[in-house]
């Protein structure tokens, strides 16, 4: 089990403000919250905001996958290699009677019953592209031009344990993934990171872009990270959340041949295709608004509720 | 590891033709389907019908849930006693650097990576109605008229892997929750139960009324199951999906003191509360409805349209 990692006193006040006013209601695990209807308003306002800057875009397929993945997948896309403390896996029960009234009586008195359960063929869904990649390759060679997916909201998992509401263990993520040549895939991050530094003007967040890193696991991973800022393969728009640093809200991410490779996927004649995507962490977005704006949706700037409430 | 219970001719028939329609993307797992745009759009069509089924009514408390729910929840509401065999459990990596390249050497290879893996505290949502209970008894007593809770579309897991697309192992449940005297829920249920009935009809669902069990585990579940049936606390609207048994595609629920009890939920003064449910299946019901109308949305009857997609 990840250990804990408590709230500063800053993040305590903003998770406190939004429990007060019935945004997040907290559970017996850490984050992991209920979401009153307000904060579901911003949540699913901004996302709508997000479909309509995509709306003109040309040939966006829409794919919807629930948030339990096959372990395959991850087996398969090194996943467990760079973020084995991010992941979770799916156990469960196959036993007779008699084990099954032993589990229940531990688990009633809260001891464990752990060794009950053995793995299943799924996991809990990291990232929402995750099932997309094997999903294109399974039609062969790709279209002249490539492939755009929209995920839409996707909940995904991080197990890491926190205090810090922008720290949240399950959340919706919603990407747009790009596969397609390493120019239009530069392109296509271009056109993201500027339409979504204009949203997030409109709706009065004031995010900066930076050079980042995905959170790899040790000694290797620290490798891995500096190569990927050197490579600038990552941008991020942080905003003030928590703080004491911006969190990342949003990420611009080129995955080179990463995914190509493991799901050998490229175009009718051998041209080279890269993959990309452009994440959108839709509740961070939602907690950096009531962050900016206060815990009060009818007291937001009326350009704000423009852009979220139509 | 549950085993697995092939599709009938019939069920397969009904898999290839949304297969080949483009509205369910199988994976590598049974009973975890991606969904296709009309699917989607079907899907939600159905859930705001519903909406508006209880848009008149007062006092409807919404509360929106990760499909993560803290273990300690299903040690202490029964759950793991009468479903051992549809529970999920979630475990996570907490090793060290060796550890974590064995699991990805032996993930890599689809070997078993299982002992690296410990048990956390969340497990994958059973139902939608689990995270509410907790929520409503935090508040102390219970308000007059008591308490209705819309849990929205939430996604819930059962662990019975199947050909059958009727029967997926993830998928969207939708309860309304009451929690009042014995004559309210009695009221309530009979309530939803003709909504119910009225919008089905409208929508083209030939659905049928039945007295009906929950699939409670083992032996002492036989009993369970038959004093649940012979005391009518469930009832299901049943419709034909993949056949050959109509399948069930709403419930009807009376908890009686179930969960009153285990959350020590009462009114001011000692009053006797209990709890009841109505729960739609969503992706069923979606099913039911590419099977009575057929794959090709744009066909489908007017009028059906007319509710479902305004």
């Amino acid at each position: 089990m990840a250990s804990y990692r408590p709230a500063t006193a800053e993040q305590a006040q903003l998770h406190d403000d939004l429990v007060a006013a019935g945004h997040l209601v907290p559970t017996d695990a850490a984050g992991i919250y209920g979401q009153g209807p307000d904060f579901v308003r911003v949540r699913t306002g901004f996302t709508d905001a997000v479909s309509r800057l995509a709306a003109g875009d040309a040939g966006v397929e829409t794919m919807a996958y629930p948030p339990l993945l096959p372990r395959y997948q991850i087996e398969k896309n090194g996943y467990l290699g760079s973020f084995p403390h991010l992941a979770g896996s799916v156990f469960s029960f196959d036993g007779n009677d008699g084990a099954a009234a032993e589990q229940e009586a531990r688990a009633a008195k809260h001891e464990d019953w752990s060794e009950f359960q053995s793995m299943t063929d799924l996991v809990v869904l990291p990232a929402a592209c995750y099932p997309v990649y094997p999903e294109i390759a399974k039609r062969g060679p790709l279209p002249a031009g490539g492939v755009i997916v929209d995920t839409g909201d996707q909940w995904v998992f991080r197990n890491e344990p926190s205090g810090d509401p922008a720290r949240m263990r399950q959340f919706h993520m919603r990407e747009f993934v790009r596969v397609a040549s390493p120019e239009d895939i530069a392109a296509f991050r271009n056109l993201w990171l500027d339409r979504t530094v204009g949203l997030f003007e409109r709706i009065g967040l004031n995010a900066t872009s930076e050079i980042a890193a995905d959170p790899f696991f040790g000694r290797v991973g620290r490798m891995l990270a500096a190569n990927q800022r050197d490579q600038e393969l990552k941008f991020e728009l942080v905003a003030m959340i928590g703080g004491p640093e911006p969190t990342a809200i949003a990420s611009f991410n080129y995955h080179q041949d990463h995914f190509t490779l493991i799901y050998d996927l490229g175009f009718e004649g051998g041209a080279v295709a890269h993959t990309g995507c452009v994440a959108f962490g839709i509740e961070r977005i939602t907690l950096a608004l009531f962050r900016a704006h206060g815990m009060d949706v009818s007291s937001w700037p009326r350009e704000v509720g423009a852009e979220l409430f139509r």
